[in-house]
């Protein structure tokens, strides 16, 4: 058994500083092993006490009669490190460290923090700072959590990891007294050792575990989390994510532009939709998307018949399921009749959904042949029971009568309870019928069960392309000729220019180029030339060589700097202006996607994926992103503007991200804004960009 | 007494219909009235039976020894009129008729409705399909809803009218759960006679009554409705609605293309906006925000303290808190010296918020000193409280120690409960302090407890302007010269334009017009001018003659109607395009204010104010429109642009909605489409629009 096989399912834990007053925090742990029914070996270790309960007490570790398989360390901060040190020196495989007092509280904190990891040596840490873990498939809770109070969890298939000892024990609680069942709940906090990761990599090959919860504060390590999450995607289980740090987002803005339009928040929403991650987006949902999961059940359509007896709440329901782009559609014929045929009532109006089937006095077998037809009907992807107060006093019939029909098809069956009633909630999710008492909740679960169906990590990269050969590059800020010749050799297409000194040099150029033309000042320093009087657009060979000449007076008096090049430009014309840059934080390196013009700045219209770890992004990525944008309409044809030349951008944007996988870390800052996406056929061309390397 | 005191707090009921099962259906009000401690007389009525209980039964109308005030109908739909007709001659004040199966089930039951009425008379009805109503001031249940079986319910300053029983129902469970009090809940449902706002009306007189909760799914009578509202608002009683029916809204778009844009639930968020209404946003906040509105608190700012024990609950709330636009910034010196002054614990870092004290072991008058020096402090307008797992042990103390701050401060406290404990939320509920068990809930409570802190009902008109004369206006499509013509007459300042029938008068006009001009042509028929290449934009008067007739060989060949009159007129540049429209539907007649241009659209960037019924908007109304757009930025110097001549766009909407308001009916369909909004001190230019007169 490796380390945290043993720390999951010890055969024997040891707890360092346990309490014989049960109702101190340093009491619970022994009272709750014994308590929910620990079957192995318990060691308490107490100085002071003689025994606690029926158990004798150790006066220190050295005195264990074996060694335990987890050490549960209730000291403070300032001792917790002598007895890991001991536990490790006995062949402990894992020690839990409860005290708080570590990076957390400054900079004495994480001197404490590392001493901690000094004397662990070779052993596994959970926390510090954790409130433990509970391993319900196993009876064995390991953990000081209040919500142990409690006496009777429902066991079941949802594995949860939680970076919050705290919400660890909501979890634990609320799961409860829905009656979802729980596999195992691990506290990671500090994560001086043992990480998320680890626990998701290991709940992927746990056989209880069907579904894995996770409550995110930070990925401290972005590689692991990718790796382990592919892994349970590969074992069919789905991961949930709530993360926390959604509204930082925007104060955590980036360097560049596009990167203060991309907070750090949405890489992670990146990364989870790459790696398959379900993201919850409220806490409930955290509850809410794997007890729908858990039932296997998978949604593959958007059609959902909502069967009721009472108007109100059913029609609550399809509204907000309508919000989220579920469709409510009324029975087909064939359907009406056979529920007609059930006689459900003689005002039963079976021309509209909600299902409305007056189940005066709820007669199961009627609500049974209900739910069977709907289940049955090539109108429905999945079905939703609402619950009204009538069906209350039976609710053993009530469930008795949906589970009956959960056999007869794998389509998802949902449950809505519109009066407080909770123990009728957790019945129905006991019996497979996963119940919610918000209509959000609803809609969440089959959003989730629909997002599970169609659940590919797409963390792929695109074919292994050949090494663009970069002699000579060179370091800093690249002047905007430079920036463009960098693209162009990656493959992304640059308007045609040219570079002139003189205005006989500029006409010139334009004369070459052909049509209208725009002049800029060429200059690494002044990045900003519109705000210099640095940018002419529309000109003609004929004008060109004028306006050079006023051009360089103009920026000379703003900037107090004369330029002294100049960028002469085929004027692009015609096309969707988009921004493609790039945005690295402590997730990884992510290449983003977004509208130009400033309505769309406004609506911060942008889109992300991080970069793989093997090179560029795949075109199927490339392409979703392009897809993902909320003007997507405007490169599709919308009101019949021309369709865009939407392979090309897709080239573009793999081209970028080449360019972005071969340069790593040289390349610290690189935009392209805009990028002319043309009419079909025409492909793009890159106007403008900024480059900057180490 | 009026007819509806009398229903909500008779001296007598009459049960017609009555049956001696209270399991059943028909059983339940007078066992419900018994229950529940009604001190009047009942009146059960059914010629079946003998006795009901201790009561006596009676076989008819007829025969009962006195007039009851109210009459509970449970026969049904095909004998409830008989029933109400008896109940009218003896002089009963209300009838509560619980049948269904009438106008929502089809033609024969909207027959069944207009008996109904017809027997009632000018007794007043509540219903029919109504669960009825609860008093819970006074003791009184005159209801069928199941709810009903629970034990007890809080009495409280809630009033409650909704359109479903089912919700009612719902909302009585859900608010006893959870130790919210509430006075008055009734279900309309059909409102066949009595409706939403006459109950609004009377709640905003009813002394129990401080806050009003609506569940609606439509509203019947806009005016009626808007007078209830503002009575409420006079009486300094928040009005909180959830409505249904937000997701049709897209499909029921209007006709015009503004119309499109605005569905109907647009008009509603526009009414509720106008009369002080705060509308819920989810069916959870129809309680949490009354909840939070029935301490009486307000909101006087953004900032808020978080003080917890257990640091993932309170990252929880402060995240969502954020998303939300509110701060939680970081003790100042003086509040962080106080609570340290507290000894709140060895490892507390006061430099944040959530404010973590470390409660250990929950000492009530460290939690005192805290929640005194948080509410004292000038850096927080509020205070959440995080309930942990810690707190659960000792509930009593913990609401204890809350309810004795209270008194300190008129400042809103509210409180998250993290584990599972509804007992925990529902006392300190009860004591003054709303609890809540998501951290959106906290967030709708402290928006509402802000919105009402700044409620003016805002249905003002503006100062009534002199009527317009409108001697001979024509009817039907109006082409675009007349309709112009009709903007500039209420005072929209329109492009100049000149018409043209000839190459040689179009050559005129642009002369005369100066600077660059637009070619269209002009006709009431043609409205989509461009698809048939009828507009021509950046003419001089030298090429206009000849762009003219090719514009007519074109048009004719799309058309085929050879186009015989033309509009030259200037053409206007750097300005803002912005659409102003109207809608009309059931709900009255709006304004609607539109930014221009694709990408605006396609974000659906548009708001909406109703037609006061004096007159057109208020300079206020018309101002604050501008400023809600999605996109106001780029009218107020975003990224540099000039600012818009805002003042000039004020005084457009307001003629616009003056025209609206005067010609009432007659209009039946304008949009200015676009109007530009020049530069500061520029004014603004209707450059295309649309007028159809009845």
């Amino acid at each position: 058994m490796n380390a945290l096989s043993r720390l999951l399912k010890p055969q024997s834990v040891a707890i360092i500083g346990a309490s014989a007053d049960a109702s101190k925090t340093a009491g619970r742990p022994v009272s709750y092993l014994l308590k929910h029914g620990f079957a192995g070996r318990i060691y308490p270790v107490n100085p002071k006490v003689d025994r606690i309960g029926d158990l004798p007490c150790y006066p220190d570790i050295a005195a264990l009669p074996g060694v335990p398989d987890v050490g549960i360390v209730l000291l403070g901060a300032e001792r917790a490190h002598i007895a890991v040190r001991e536990l490790a020196e006995r062949g402990t495989a894992a020690a839990i460290v409860l005290a708080s007092g570590y990076t957390e509280t400054g900079a004495e904190g994480a001197r404490r923090q590392q001493q901690l990891i000094e004397a662990a040596g070779r052993m596994r840490i959970l926390g510090p700072n954790t409130i433990g873990l509970v391993n319900l498939t196993d009876n064995i809770v390991l953990s000081a959590t209040g919500a142990l109070e409690m006496e009777h969890f429902p066991v079941g298939g949802i594995g949860v990891v939680s970076q919050s000892g705290g919400i660890l024990g909501a979890l634990l609680s609320r799961a409860a007294a829905r009656g979802i069942g729980l596999s195992k709940l691990i506290s990671t906090s500090n994560e001086v050792d043992l990480e998320l990761a680890d626990f998701i990599d290991h709940l992927a090959d746990d056989e209880a575990t069907k579904v894995i919860a996770l409550y995110v504060e930070t990925v401290r390590n972005p590689d692991k989390f990718r790796n382990a999450c592919l892994k349970a995607a590969r074992a069919g289980k789905p991961v949930v994510a709530f993360k926390i740090g959604r509204s930082e987002a925007g104060a955590q803005a980036a360097v560049s532009h596009t990167g203060a339009l991309a907070g750090a928040d949405r890489m992670y929403d990146a990364l989870f939709k790459q790696v398959g991650v379900i993201r919850a987006q409220t806490f409930s949902d955290l509850l809410d998307m794997p007890a729908a999961l858990a039932t296997g059940r998978k949604l593959h359509g958007r059609r959902v018949a909502i069967l009721t007896s009472t108007g109100g709440a059913g029609t609550l329901v399809s509204d907000d399921l309508g919000l989220a782009g579920f469709d409510t559609p009324a029975p087909d014929a064939a359907t009406a009749e056979a529920l007609r045929a059930l006689q459900t009532g003689d005002h039963a109006v079976l021309d509209r959904n909600p299902i409305d089937v007056t189940l005066a006095g709820l007669k199961p077998d009627l609500l049974r042949g209900a739910i069977k037809v709907l289940l049955a009907s090539p109108s429905y992807d999945a079905l939703t029971v609402i619950v009204g107060s009538s069906s209350l006093a039976m609710p053993e019939l009530l469930a008795g009568a949906i589970e009956d029909c959960l056999p007869h098809s794998d389509k998802p069956v949902i449950a809505y309870v519109s009066p407080h009633a909770p123990e009728v909630g957790a019945l129905l999710t006991q019996r497979g019928v996963p119940a919610f008492a918000a209509a959000e909740s609803c809609t969440a679960a089959l959003r989730a069960m629909l997002q599970a169906a169609d659940l590919q990590p797409q963390l792929e990269a695109s074919a292994p392309a050949a090494a663009v050969p970069l002699e000579a590059l060179p370091s800093g800020t690249l002047d905007e000729h430079q920036a463009k010749q960098l693209f162009a050799r990656f493959g992304v297409p640059c308007a045609g220019e040219r570079i002139a000194a003189t205005p006989a040099e500029a006409e010139a150029a334009a004369r070459e180029l052909g049509g209208r033309v725009v002049l800029k000042i060429l200059s690494a320093e002044i990045t900003h030339k519109s705000d210099v009087g640095g940018v002419a657009v529309n000109l003609t060979p004929e004008s060109i060589g004028t306006r050079l000449l006023a051009m360089a007076s103009d920026v000379e008096a703003k900037a107090g700097v004369q330029p002294r090049r100049f960028l002469v430009q085929e004027m692009v014309a015609g096309g969707t202006e988009l921004i493609l840059g790039m945005h690295r934080d402590a997730l990884g390196t992510a290449i983003l996607l977004g509208m130009g013009g400033v309505t769309a700045e406004l609506f911060k219209d942008t889109t992300m994926r991080l970069l793989p770890p093997e090179g560029g992004l795949s075109r199927a990525d490339a392409l979703a992103m392009a897809q993902e944008l909320k003007t997507w309409p405007l490169l599709d044809g919308f009101r019949g503007r021309p369709k865009a030349d939407v392979p090309a951008l897709v080239d573009a944007i793999m081209a970028f991200s080449q360019m972005a996988a071969q340069l790593g870390e040289r390349l610290v800052e690189a935009e392209i804004n805009p990028v002319f996406v043309l009419p079909q056929g025409q492909g793009v061309r890159a106007a403008d960009g900024v480059v900057v390397l180490a």
